[in-house]
């Protein structure tokens, strides 16, 4: 993981939702994957392009690999904070890291998972490309933003 | 509900995920719309043609109305059973039929819903239009295959 | 349905995800029912009595019918917003009405689907029971709560 | 990864949802996780202990870690099939391995993602706890079982 001292990291809050949970009464594992992808959403919607327009222009972002440590359940209704900042950007790929947190009552915060994913440029015939300047660009100031 | 004496009924069978329950400990509700289109699938596979082939040819089925009764509650594991058959074809649209039972180890079965959606036709720019001859003839001979 | 001037209408907006899209481009129909869950949780929410404290205490509201007709479709990252309102309350049974709309940028808005759904009361062990007096009353109040 | 050779490896097939796509055209990469639970639930229905059964005799296995590498698409109505082999036993924990390939007409297969997740015990409070000898001891066989 990065320094979070030296990066921007976006956060983006929900409630988990009941359809999320499973008959351990518990949010299911596989959920987390959808609630980082809401943060990266987020996150590039906060440096001024939103995916579903990159998507429009052609330019596509799959996820090639995702890996998720799990600390603690999330529960039906728990608000949920996703905070989301840029581990490394290459040529033709990005790796996001995610900290998953339930926010308390008590204004505390319980760390509930933390997952990076790492996500390939795609044209819109699904064939590997170079990320664009002007994106690798925002990408790389977004991820190394020091003060 | 038509007279399922007269009506061509295609059977699909699988297991309930651990990802569909929910923490009442059961399957969430909102999976059997998700059940009744696996039937769907099972249903034109059986007269010929796939959904996946009509898509590529340019044909989008659009659910335009959906309406569920629930019975019983299927939980993790349960052998389902999903029986799906045409309840009627019109120029434009068609509506299928549904029973989900659940399968019981003494070879009985438990009715857990009900249900109906009507699809209405597309083209690849997403317009209504009208299902090809071909494809309205199928579904209504499927539809009406009395012995 | 009834009529929406002398109801209390509770309104919850989010953004369309992209894990609830499918491959025709649009969001997948099931989610609308997981969209009206949200809207059902924020206005109990409203109301004083979270869903979540009514599980912990022993009283569980499950789906009984549903019923959903789709008039437009929702695109990732699309503003949604949730109109829910109380419909009819019986001793045993409440019926929420939902309207889905998307927010346009114009201020405008576009509705996408409207939907009911009659949750049946459920004791801890998963019997039928009646709502609780209290719980019943706040519902009736809510449901006819006339200017 | 282990040597598959010396191992015990159990496959489920099934066919990818069109629930399961996503606007991109092809399967939403956090459902694998769910395919790979399908995978673990025949795994240890093959060992002769349901997962369901053990779940009612108060053990649960909670996902504790779980990475993914995705290297092909899944599109719908792809026939997918999920090997399940376990990796390691712990006396608190097991490691399932995963792969997943899409079965081409031709018999042949294309490899579609690699994954291990971490499952660890818990009791029916929900507090960390040992395997139960004859289930570890069964996991231990069935992962080490060399011709």
């Amino acid at each position: 993981m990065t320094d979070l001292d030296t990066q921007h990291v976006r956060t983006t809050t929900f409630r988990a939702r009941y359809s999320e949970t499973d008959q351990m009464g518990v949010v299911y594992h596989a959920n987390y994957l959808v609630w980082c992808e809401i943060g990266r959403t987020d996150y590039l919607r906060d440096l001024g392009m939103t995916y579903a327009q990159m998507e429009r222009d052609g330019l596509f972002l799959a996820v090639a690999d995702a890996s998720l440590r799990f600390h603690a359940a999330a529960r039906y209704d728990d608000r949920i904070r996703v905070d989301t900042w840029i581990e490394s950007v290459r040529s033709r790929a990005v790796t996001f890291a995610y900290r998953v947190v339930r926010l308390q009552d008590d204004a505390g915060e319980v760390k509930l998972a933390t997952a990076t994913t790492t996500l390939v440029a795609r044209d819109a015939e699904g064939r590997a490309c170079k990320l664009p300047d002007t994106i690798r660009d925002l990408l790389v100031r977004a991820g190394t933003d020091a003060p």
